[in-house]
């Protein structure tokens, strides 16, 4: 017993800052599949709990449909009231009971033998919405199994109170499901720096764990819980003396982002001269508003997946115009530039009906889909070129592998133009057009595309990916990942070469525009557009400010001459050193 | 019934040439899991069933123990007397007829949860040689299934009579059981030209059409078929004027492979004197055999994995030591480029457990996974080392992404080689130890490699998938997998410029090195050494020796200026138009 109660210190990745106190919320998704058929010796027992757990359903979804008609508005309150009738339907809930009391299975095989006949007949219907009714079909039977198996099916959407969520992983679309307002951190079984979850994260402001592995199984639902998102600690249980101890932490990183404060208005300019634009990553046109304060003076990448991911439908055009409008606005003359659909590799979207993919991250994503689906492609550049009369915006394509690629994208911008001016509708002037550098393709032919598209923004992310041929996300191997690998060095100054060749400019939006080690580097290198999460900002630049671009392009001159990652590193060490701030 | 019997055509990728008439034999793996779960109305003749079922498989086995016996020894023939004896195994059968029989399940339920119990608490058992047994449960457990479903379930080592092998896909495990005799050809649903049954196919000199998607389904078992695998024609149901027409290409085309007969014995010198080397890749040391009439004056590529793949257990040092040197004597003398294990990514070893991974080929393969597994790695490097007393072994390292760990993998060939000498045993001089060049990291620093390795040997299939990002198996987007691609061109440039700098020579072992419309421009960019499947040799001989080198550099420089791989394509076709052999 008294194990139970002690207190346990677990480390993981921290990818996210932050110390946060919380209750854990233990996320556990329910497959119906993984459901083991069984059968049972006392039918009116079981015919009970599935009594029960459909009224719990339906009181519920009554909670939530008051809830979504606050939050998120008639339409998606429609979808809940869909799913309570679903459970008064007579070929939806008696079919189970029957299998109970007839051939006595047990009330999860009977919720989950229906739930897939019923799916069944709708997924093979013609007709489209009929179809899309099956996945209401199975979210109902979802919660019915939640209710039937406890509180190891907790679901995202029921957090009502300010939690930490402790999951195997986050997928983007469960993560779309959060109601930010209640959740502290994140505590993830799998994932590393550069994962969705990460990103996610760090954008909202959200301290989070990552790949703490097997020991996320000792954390209980409702447990009290401590994370340090710097350190990766976390700690379960907490006694009252580390609860002070880590509150007096806390106070301490209050004062150091305070100090920082100071850097937000500052602009990044090296103490020699060399301006730099530092620009936000969002995926909400809700992050931009504010984004000045914070010292950001453009966004540089935005994510429009987000947009795409939250919704059960593809969103509309003007769906979509009301979102890029509300981000050009919040800019206030600001540049925004707005990164084109970049779904596919681990981000699915159920009603596109992707392929399964034995190697997604080399597969049907991105660019290849919008110029495979061009009407959907269309809508998004209408959306996007509208919203310009609104602010400064500008679009990127992701994953463009060679030049043919980016013709094309920019004939379909160039026909979304041509639509608009022709239909009368209200757009601005010509907007600037650029690509991400993310295949290491597209970053070998830089002086080619140079010539043709208006900017470059480095994807650093993919780009490691794909030159080391590493899957950043697969823990055996995540070891090679490394963005001071020489050869990424290489790849980068060659693309900031050609771009200033031909009096362009080049942005990078992955991670290792926020990183402060790196700093240095792409000083020395001459990047222009530096896009990270806005909580990174000011520590770059107060990093930049002190910085001399002439030593740090003597710094890439020695780094050039490096064979390793771990040398790269090193080189860099010594150099900051020197310097004050670190 | 008129349209049954009717011959039909079907159009599919031509990957390995040659024009074959056979019987269709059609593969569908049984999967166990597929079976659905149901129940029959007379026990009694699903238990007849089942003796029926049983009774055919024992005596297959039994003519599959006598042919083992001949043909791949005592030990595989102990594997299947092991399942014979399963099927009198008290745990085993009779709970099979008492599901029957009690609970009136079919005889295929009945299999399905039997096997599933027994294999289940054989794996969780903590015995490797117990846990190892459940494999032999699921094998005679799918054996019974085949015979329950009847031909449906036909099993490649079924095949008794010459066939075209009529499947989805061929893994390279499913590849290895075939009894090569019987196999005059391949037709699959999906694949494209570098698929491994592409390269087991054109290296066996199977004939092979791939990717013929949903016209599969059309062929029945048993039918005749015609294949052409240059053209991609199959023709099923053929009439009689239609194999006629086929038998005269035939003959053209033996006519057309006897006067490329006469290239074999020439040297691959260009008009101007640049010489090159050519070579074979193989999989097995027989292939090794009679290389040299083919034309081939070396081993370029000696795919180890196939060793690997062939049997249920990691083979021994010196299981390896024996086949090794079988190839060195082969070649007597000339080159052997053996490459370390390659396992990983699409190829399994299920003796190796490895991970299952979400991007496979971006993950944990080839020297990744020998330098985490160093006494795997250590057998195979001693035994490589061992053979190079018996001809002229080299080693070939792949998947190497930095010189961190080219720098490993050659520290512990140092150490095989003080461990063998210390023991005494014998070894020749030391070896040439090189690396291949498929990770675009890797060809962004060929100049420091250069400084270290003793060869290159670039990779073409992996280098273009990573550089590009593209699946080459993922038929959605396989239109991008070119090899040229321009930033491939650059990529395969810099290699060679940087091994030149350094007196060390350059390989490739790519399916590009056998493509004849590739060779001016590898002619041009001054590739040493061009390893191929044994049918592509004459065809490039023929073409080398009629190409002056300085032409082709001047070719190499114009498409050095061009974007894209349509262009590039057009610029050599139009330069081989000008050439008499083409």
């Amino acid at each position: 017993m008294m194990t139970e109660s002690m207190e346990k210190r677990i480390v993981g990745l921290g990818v996210s800052e932050g110390i946060r106190f919380g209750k854990a919320f233990v996320y556990k998704p329910l497959k119906l599949e993984e459901i083991k058929e069984s059968k049972t010796e006392s039918p009116e027992q079981e015919s009970d709990r599935l009594e029960r757990a459909k009224a719990q359903c339906v009181e519920e979804l009554a909670l939530l449909i008051e809830r979504a008609k606050l939050t998120l508005g008639e339409e998606k309150a429609a979808i809940l009231k869909g799913q309570i009738s679903f459970l008064y339907d007579p070929a939806f809930y008696p079919p189970m009971l029957k299998l109970i009391q007839n051939d006595h299975w047990s009330a999860e095989t009977a919720v989950r033998r229906t739930v897939n006949q019923v799916a069944g007949i709708f997924e093979s219907m013609a007709n489209e919405y009929m179809r899309e009714r099956a996945a209401d079909v199975r979210d109902v039977g979802g919660r019915l199994m939640t209710h039937l198996v406890g509180h190891q099916g907790a679901r995202l959407t029921d957090i009502k109170e300010k939690s930490i969520i402790v999951a195997d992983d986050l997928t983007p679309s469960d993560t779309v499901q959060l109601d930010k307002r209640y959740v502290l951190g994140f505590v993830t079984r799998i994932g590393g720096k550069t994962s969705h979850t990460a990103i996610l994260a760090n954008s909202l402001g959200i301290a989070a764990v990552l790949g703490i592995g097997s020991a996320i199984d000792v954390i209980g639902h409702g447990e009290d819980l401590i994370i340090n998102g710097s350190t990766g600690e976390c700690v379960l249980r907490p006694e009252q003396s580390t609860k002070e101890s880590f509150a007096g932490q806390m106070a301490a990183e209050q004062d150091e982002q305070e100090r920082l404060m100071a850097y937000a208005e500052l602009a990044a300019v090296t103490k020699d001269g060399f301006g730099i634009e530092i620009a936000a990553n969002i995926g909400t046109p809700q992050e931009a508003v504010g984004l000045a304060e914070k010292g950001a003076e453009a966004v540089g990448l935005y994510r429009t997946e987000f947009l795409f991911m939250s919704e059960s439908q593809m969103p509309s055009e003007e769906v979509q115009f009301e979102a890029y409008r509300q981000a050009a606005e919040a800019m206030q003359g600001r540049p925004v530039v707005i990164r084109t659909l970049d779904i596919g590799g681990d981000k699915e979207l159920p009603y596109l009906d992707l392929p399964e993919e034995l190697n997604p991250f080399l597969g049907y994503r991105a660019v290849r889909l919008c110029l495979d689906r061009k009407e959907l492609f269309l809508a998004q550049l209408r959306a996007i070129i509208r919203a310009g009369a609104y602010g400064n915006v500008k679009i990127m394509f992701p994953m463009i592998s060679g030049l043919d690629e980016w013709r094309q994208a920019k004939g379909l911008y160039e026909e979304a133009r041509r639509q608009l001016i022709a239909e009368g509708v209200k757009i601005g002037e010509p907007i600037e057009v650029g690509i991400m550098i993310e295949i290491p393709s597209a970053a070998l032919m830089a002086d080619r595309f140079a010539k043709e598209v208006d900017f470059f923004s480095i994807g650093t992310n993919d780009l490691v990916q794909y030159t080391i041929a590493v899957d950043r996300m697969n823990e055996k191997i995540s070891y090679l990942y490394d963005y001071f690998h020489p050869a990424v060095i290489r790849l980068i100054k060659n693309v900031i070469d050609a771009s200033n060749n031909h009096g362009k400019w080049t942005g990078m939006c992955g991670s290792m525009a926020g990183d402060p080690i790196a700093a240095p580097l792409l000083v020395g290198l001459g990047l222009n557009e530096w896009s990270m999460s806005s909580s990174a900002i000011r520590r770059i630049k107060q990093i930049v400010t002190q910085l001399e671009r002439s030593a740090c392009e003597q710094l890439v001159d020695r780094l050039l001459e490096l064979d390793t990652p771990t040398e790269v590193r090193a080189e860099i060490d010594a150099f900051l050193k020197q310097h004050p701030f670190v």
